[in-house]
């Protein structure tokens, strides 16, 4: 059972910030681990690469192996469903549509001293994609990274994932493949990591690397963060339904489920402002851990950070919302565009009870690489953005360098900056002598 | 002398490539003292923050006077001179305006299948900036931090900022005051990153710290990454210029050293495809080496990181140029525009003779706050989008959850996530039967 909450009661606040700070993620320190297996391959590059894999993924390979070829996946995606092939191409053709809405225009003008300004948009030339190897080896994941990267412009874009025992998934392949992957790698952990960041005699380096993956994957990317853009460090994933009672309960239940049997750390909180409906779903998620094939898992999630919260009326529940800044928000309620305005902080909102958020892992169109921990309070899901930079863009005329420039040189001096100022003088001294 | 380095030269590569990789920066490890900073602050709050100050401030302070009052900075702000608050006015006003456009644009959309899409934009609700004492204490890096989260919309903007031995300088504050601040608290170091992020007694915690500091800052920064958001860590400053011989070299020499007066970590390099002309910057850079109040500075910088290379042509500069992917970049070149098309990878490009960088560091409006140390490939500088988050949103309709949901389920049995696909399958088990 979750627990029960309700803002009527005297120690709520207690009880809810208790249930907001709860620490779900055991992150192991692997960090002197990963150090040495960047060093080695920085140092040794195809070798190490070799050598961890073989140790790691008890996979003996030749240098020239490391990359899965053309036809490595033509084989592969052979055995490929054309059921789980259309739904592929489903998911990738709507996620490829959301994503082309995202690109960001150039601008550019002249103001009214003169100077004409603007900025340009550019694409990242080179991406990595880490793609985790066995359980969690999601198709999902490689549409949902690689897509923005092709949509943004990226010329190069390079998969690396684990084969353990030489097993990999078809569909993951496949995804790729729709998605317009340029190179694969059977390379994984750290070592991948380090491979995209430095590069080896067969992987070249990239600028940026997205993609989830365990603690060593993550300890690296904090690791060659600065040398290489990385996206944003995941943690488990989280879904906060708000339901009013005219809600089906099992089909409430089935969607905080849906997060729960991601992890035993991921998280699934109802609020509901009717605490005989929050009942009801609570035990329409029993009923449900009696089959599920995931049971462990969700059940261990929703027994020890599930929630289901009683509040007075919406206007509490967007409240409470904004302060657990969900990775995922579920608004079933009569009027849920209304409610969506007062949810500020959330990384993706799904409207209305015909929406659950299964829909937006797949199909949806929208990113599911969204920002979990409470960090939706300050920072995005995944897009195009991410795979794109802003260059600004300045030119004064004579006359423009006349109108402004003699404030450049009054804040240079104010900072002690001679050679700024200077270097704005000498040129309105030519212009005015 | 700076290096001199010509690309028909035998060796170039091998010259360019350390050049590339030259380490400039001597970060020294403060990681131990500033979590052992950050967790004090943690446990003890004001406390913690009125015995540091005491210690690295020399500044005894009771906890009531950790705030900055209006009434203290309209007595400071009255000592500045009307030409310096007319220069911070011009400024304020142009960064306003260009950041005004950088704002975004909320979408929403219904596609074919009936699902409605879209995504929002939002502010931060709280930020703080970090604005450094002494020396480094620049009212023009207040106005370029501080101006995108009120454009952005933050609602509530702190500064903290060192006053050692309870100096502090009047610009700073009228900068702050010009920019819309809304707190300010004279506490720095670490401590202040801790107290930002965590929150104490007098300084309730923000979502998103920004600003630049020296290593302890960064350091901090780090470390309460996740919990807070925050923006990139700047290394030392750097400035491409790529000229023809059709410029003063004396102007071109004031804008190598406007970069070199920084910091002796600095870079400035200018290209060139006329050996005669670089040789004649270079003397130029040795005359007013004699007579810069910041020569000492701007003399080590330029003998150790600054370059002079010769290149056959511009589309070969457009080449090193984007390997080298500088923070600041002046075209100085009959057709700048043309010039600027090839150079993709520069967080700000400066175009012709008569926009010096140092027109960019105050009046040009675009911000001074840039990607260094090569990751330009990758980043952006500050702007209004780091003061905002972007939350998508779907909504099905009956319809369009017949239509997609069936791929959503294929997909979920695919990966194994039965409660995923249930979600989808109770629904349309509901609507079809």
């Amino acid at each position: 059972m979750p627990q029960f909450l309700n803002t009527r009661d005297t120690d709520f606040e207690a009880s809810f910030t208790a249930l907001l700070g709860a620490k779900r993620e055991d992150s192991p320190d692997v960090d002197a681990i990963v150090a040495g297996i960047i060093a080695d391959v920085r140092a040794r590059g195809d070798a190490a690469l070799v050598e961890l894999t073989a140790k790691f993924d008890r996979l003996d390979l030749a240098p020239a192996q490391l990359r899965i070829t053309d036809a490595d996946v033509d084989a592969a995606i052979a055995e490929v469903s054309p059921e789980e092939r259309a739904a592929l191409d489903l998911a990738a053709d709507r996620i490829r549509a959301y994503h082309a809405r995202q690109m960001p225009q150039d601008a550019q003008w002249t103001d009214e001293a003169g100077a004409t300004l603007g900025w340009r948009w550019s694409a990242v030339s080179a991406a990595g994609l880490y793609v985790p190897g066995g359980l969690a080896s999601y198709p999902s994941s490689v549409l949902m990274n690689a897509i923005p990267a092709k949509v943004a412009g990226v010329e190069r874009l390079a998969v690396t994932v684990p084969t353990p025992d030489g097993q990999i998934n078809p569909l993951v392949l496949l995804a790729a493949r729709i998605a317009g992957v340029d190179e694969i790698y059977r390379v994984g952990g750290a070592q991948a990591v380090a491979a995209l960041a430095y590069g080896t005699e067969t992987i070249a380096p990239v600028d940026k690397i997205t993609g989830p993956g365990n603690a060593f994957v993550a300890a690296a990317k904090r690791r060659v963060f600065g040398k290489v853009g990385i996206d944003m460090i995941a943690g488990p994933s989280e879904i906060l339904v708000i339901a009013d009672k005219d809600n089906n309960p099992d089909w409430i239940a089935l969607d905080l489920m849906s997060q729960a049997e991601h992890d035993e750390s991921a998280q699934s909180i109802l609020i509901t402002d009717d605490e005989g409906f929050g009942r009801a779903v609570a035990e329409a998620v029993e009923k449900r851990l009696e089959t599920l094939e995931r049971r462990a898992i969700a059940g261990v999630s929703w027994r020890d950070f599930g929630a289901v919260i009683t509040v007075r009326d919406m206007d509490e529940a967007a409240a409470l919302s904004n302060r657990i800044a969900p990775e995922h928000l579920e608004l079933c309620v009569a009027d849920p565009v209304a409610l969506s305005e007062k949810t500020v902080h959330a990384g993706a909102i799904f409207l209305g009870q015909y929406t659950p958020e299964a829909i937006g892992d797949y199909v949806g169109g929208p990113n599911h690489v969204l920002p979990t921990a409470r960090s939706a309070r300050f920072s995005s899901g995944l897009s195009v953005l991410d795979f794109l930079k802003r260059t600004t863009l300045s030119q004064m005329t004579p006359d423009a360098l006349r109108a402004i420039g003699p404030a450049a040189e009054v804040l240079a001096q104010s900072e002690s900056l001679e050679a700024h100022g200077l270097s704005v003088t000498a040129r309105l001294d030519a212009l005015n002598g």
